[in-house]
């Protein structure tokens, strides 16, 4: 019998997907569910495999058999919310895919932009004032990466190939030529210290939510800038403001909020100082996304342990 | 007797550029002029030779027996326009000295903030709209580099490491590996069409001043980004808000301009697709330069050939 498997996503070219699909897996009965549009059908028919990108939460109250959630991305925890989720299933997340190095781009974008005082000098821009800043150099200037996965690790790399001073942080120890790895609560305090430019690219646990708040960005240098590309619940948004209209930081480029799309009353849209881009730092390209999923569900058939499977403790 | 060298400049910290010189050139008689503030003296000691960044016509009334001039950056356009420069004189610019770097670093940045939409993210945000652009991939997005000395060559080799599309253009041909260089006027309208970025890296001379006009920018594609960081005679500025108003142009990153610093009523000040930078795309560095300057001042005591001098008649 083959492998029944439902994808249900949205944002998505579906007839690309299931082509790509459908040629990487001949054998499977596969089928497309738009996420947008679902409600619960209880006569549906009942898929081995989900493969999904921001699926509603009725999809699991449809889907009772799954063995197996396949996630267009790296960050979990919306499912993971979610009643209805199969806590027995093995959940999988995309382990790159075009990710880490769009990642590393957006992150690199972001870094340079504020190095070089493109945002300070947009800002002056609207006084049409003239006024050079002195560059300091790219050794004196420390980026810090706060989560060290794969992402992390390629985000950390670029930036140091470029010339800053990187260092790096994850919950346990890491070793990546030319950064500076910290490891556990004991070292987050010195991992902080100082920085003038934050990159987190955490994924979201019950432990890291509201990790960017006053206490830890007061850290930071003076002026220091934070961007964030993991999850908006990382980020106290009250906190940032409060340190920017102190002047203790200096600016934000943010892609990930605690309420997506950013809503049109948010303060944060009227802040020169911070950068909004609406969730695009990382984008899932189609061919090595489809190779890497096919390539797990043969494995999976063949009784083969596979990498990318999310620990529910852990949450990531 | 001791080389006696002047050296005049302005917005340079001089006690270090003194030191560093005096130490580098122990057997040297060096004085300084400060550029901002001097008028000819007719009695003024009389160097061998002149160390300048942006000096007063005056300094070369002031000194009549000046055997070389080095040039503190790569422009040598001003000097050459100043009636009393000695047209006998040796003039030497510095050859890379970190501005190549510095320079590929801002082109990559202005490239990366285009090819992520970060320009056009913050022109939303005025509105508070969140509307994410589809990302095209690296190869797809071609980069043109007009000029191909040591920083154009630096520029697009820095665009092509990151895997964009890139195509290179100067008078005479070049091989640079991974770059589509074309070369002469019979290929330069090939070189400009369907270019999604341009960066112009130029030495001003008679020949192209104006050659960012609306007939050779009408080349590139559609929403194009146009970069500057040669010279602001380049670019005919009417024509560029012409072409952006028409839409053809996307928006233009621009470091310098026909009368610098630019004028408060300028009209590219209220343009949200222009970034202004207040000249500061070259950074010339302390300790390169002055290891530059002392190595060619002892070969031409020597008797030697050094490279980076100007053919006058060429102009670069």
């Amino acid at each position: 019998m083959p492998t029944r498997i439902v994808l249900c996503a949205r944002e998505m070219h579906a007839p690309a997907w299931l082509e790509a699909l459908r040629a990487a897996l001949p054998d499977a009965d596969l089928w497309w569910r738009d996420a947008a549009k679902l409600d619960a059908d209880p006569l549906a028919p009942q898929a081995d495999i989900a493969i999904v990108w921001r699926p509603p939460p009725a999809l699991f109250e449809e889907q009772r058999r799954l063995r197996a959630v396949f996630n267009l991305g790296a960050g979990v925890d919306a499912l993971l919310a979610m009643p209805a989720f199969p806590r027995d299933a093995l959940l999988v997340r995309l382990e790159d895919a075009g990710m880490a190095d769009a990642l590393a781009e957006y992150v690199l974008a972001a870094v340079l932009r504020v190095y070089r005082g493109f945002d300070r000098y947009a800002i002056r821009q609207r006084d049409a004032r003239w006024q050079a800043e002195v560059l300091r150099p790219r050794s004196n200037f420390t980026v810090g990466v706060l989560g060290l996965g794969v992402i992390g690790t390629a985000i950390a790399r670029a930036l140091a190939a470029h010339g800053f001073a990187v260092r790096g942080f994850a919950r346990t120890r890491h070793t990546i030529e030319g950064v500076d790895c910290r490891a556990g609560d004991a070292e987050f305090a010195s991992f902080l210290d100082g920085l003038d430019a934050l990159a987190s690219v955490l994924p979201l646990t019950a432990d890291n939510r509201g990790i960017l708040n006053r206490a830890n960005l007061a850290r930071l240098a003076d002026g220091a800038h934070v961007i964030n590309v993991g999850r908006g619940a990382h980020l106290v948004e009250a906190d940032l403001l409060a340190l920017l209209d102190e002047g203790k930081l200096g600016g934000a480029t943010l892609d990930v909020f605690e309420t997506e799309p950013l809503p049109a009353d948010h303060p944060f849209w009227r802040r020169p100082e911070i950068l909004i881009t609406p969730h695009i730092s990382a984008v899932t390209e189609l061919e090595p996304s489809v190779a890497q999923i096919a390539e797990k569900i043969a494995r999976l058939e063949r009784g083969e342990a596979i990498t990318g499977v999310v620990d529910l403790r852990r949450g990531y």
